[in-house]
């Protein structure tokens, strides 16, 4: 049974735009040809994923003037360097102002080709087409764009909501199983912090959800995109309740640093980094031990590290507060009142944390 | 006698400034530490002004962290590269997202700090304190911010509004006369397009003006700030009005290119751009032979040229094709209904330019 793609549409007045979830929507001309109607194309990708998708792209914008800019695989390429090089394809394919980029890619792709968007001509419209679990469930929705600066990730970056995304399923079937995995550290997430009910869809589909099941990936991807789309509505530019969305990731941003990016991936420390805020939680008595069990538990099913790298108490503290603006001597985190009911606070007491630390990290 | 300072508000909702316009601001420690209340600071600047302004600035911030950035001064140096720097400093200053960055200088300073500060952590705060005219009443305020790419100018960009916009009269002092009458270019032509009565007070007060009176400098640099604010506060993303500031650049732009940036100031080639669209307007039966003749006569006036290089029929409208949209054949230009009232249009007869072109530039 092939279902119909789903259609979200992401509420921030002039600037919404639709997210298209489904199975070969790279496929279809009609809807690439309605996501960019006009103007020079200039498709944005890297050679991985090109050799895999491009030809897909490319044949759906036939008639079209469409270049592309191949970048190099990975996120240590995430840099002004490789922007530069964005730019200068972006004048040699003369893209005005009615130009449009398609950022054909996972998050690196996604987040290079949307601030070139953000910034060319002082912008112009940005297709995000992730081909990445992760991508799809998180990063291509919200408008956030960066490069990484030598001192630190994201530095130099702009808010630009994309004119479209598109999430095809397809791209999903040939990304490696623990890149997979990594990207259900996000969709869990999103049960956890607001929809206790999807949290227990995800206990139940597991199993459907790890063959990459299409009718299981199209729900489980539109519930994710639905949940983002809805808090980026209420807070386009991270001032309040979009920083719920950052659950697990001041342990995980800290885990990161620590064992060298690349060593593991984003969604394996946001992982732990969940496990270790519930566990804050439960010694705050807000959620029970059999919560914290059952967050591992799935975790664990879903292919995700659960246990923290002993990266030591003192350095775990510098690299979260490095992360986070400390309020009065406490690390804001996102912890859990209830599963599926997060909150971001500096309201609990620092020993709670410490404890934690102690018995996870040192 | 010392007139107070002006304080004009730029009305944009959330993020609406003020602009002080006066003698001695950069001196003014209250003023400057309120602008900037709290965080790190990185003022950027380039060594020709920094030798004549910076130390008054850094003495009003005493108390503060501050930091430099000096760039090498001109045009030239508007690029990727020199924006590099910025970010360079900006790291090694640790400027965060409380911190603030001070652009200290003309138009190149402006917007390379500008996009600096619109890109740093995906958007700092900028309090703009531009020490020449041009940027005083034009460049400083309104957001527009970019830095310049080979295939073109201020390619690379983003609006981004400043905190606050300081103009201290007093940097003025020191400018080079030729550089003071391309700033009053931009003056008179807020006169030409919405204000007749500031037009009239600019013929009768122009000799003061040349000697840079400050009580009369205010007024101007003031009304000049009120009619940029009211516009912008109008169209803050140039989708309409606010191409009314464009009055004589799309004639500007094709000579400024044609002769070379630098060989010929913006506010030169403004100048002449008005000129020309002035008579424009006058073959088209707007304007009369006897307001062609006053406008030319207000610029002279101001030491501005008024008589257009002969670069060419077909490189002129070539040039100007590059600069604007065409639509239906024909380059959007701003004319003039009547002085004081100027419109965008593509709706006048080809060959009424060709005509201007003609006797003009052939």
């Amino acid at each position: 049974m092939i279902t119909a793609p789903t259609l979200i549409q992401i509420q921030l007045g002039e600037h919404g735009y639709p997210i298209h979830v489904g199975r070969g929507l790279l496929r279809e001309s009609a809807l690439m040809q309605a996501v960019a109607p006009k103007g020079r194309i200039l498709i944005v990708s890297n050679e991985t994923v090109a050799s895999l998708h491009l030809g897909a792209l490319q044949a759906s914008l036939a008639g079209r003037e469409v270049a592309v800019c191949l970048l190099p695989d990975g996120e240590a390429y995430k840099t002004l360097t490789t922007l530069e090089q964005v730019y200068d394809q972006l004048a040699t394919a003369r893209i005005n102002r009615d130009g449009v980029i398609f950022a054909l890619g996972g998050g690196v792709v996604g987040d290079i080709a949307g601030f070139a968007a953000a910034t060319w001509h002082r912008g112009i419209d940005c297709v995000q087409a992730p081909t990445t679990l992760l991508s799809q469930v998180d990063s291509s929705v919200g408008g956030k764009t960066a490069v990484n600066h030598a001192q630190g990730k994201n530095l130099i970056g702009a808010f630009h909501q994309p004119k479209a995304v598109i999430a095809d399923l397809e791209t999903l079937a040939t990304l490696p199983d623990r890149e997979y995995s990594a990207g259900l550290a996000e969709v869990i997430k999103y049960g956890l912090i607001r929809d206790v009910e999807f949290l227990v869809w995800l206990e139940n589909t597991m199993p459907r959800l790890l063959k990459r099941d299409y009718a299981v990936l199209q729900e489980a991807v539109s519930r994710s995109c639905a949940h983002k789309a809805a808090i980026v509505a209420l807070d386009e530019r991270e001032a309040g309740v979009r920083a719920l969305l950052n659950f697990g990731h001041t342990f995980g941003h800290a885990i990161e640093n620590a064992v060298g990016y690349g060593q593991c991936l984003h969604g394996e420390a946001v992982a732990i980094g969940m496990v270790l805020a519930a566990e804050t939680s439960e010694r705050l008595g807000w959620i029970d031990a059999a919560s914290v069990t059952r967050i591992r538990n799935l975790l664990s099913r879903a292919g995700l590290p659960v246990n923290a790298p002993r990266i030591g108490v003192t350095r775990a503290r510098e690299l979260m507060e490095l992360d986070k603006k400390v309020q009065a001597g406490k690390v804001r985190l996102v912890l859990l009142k209830q599963i599926g009911d997060a909150v971001v606070t500096a309201d609990y007491d620092n020993k709670v944390l410490d404890a934690v630390l102690e018995e996870r990290m040192a």
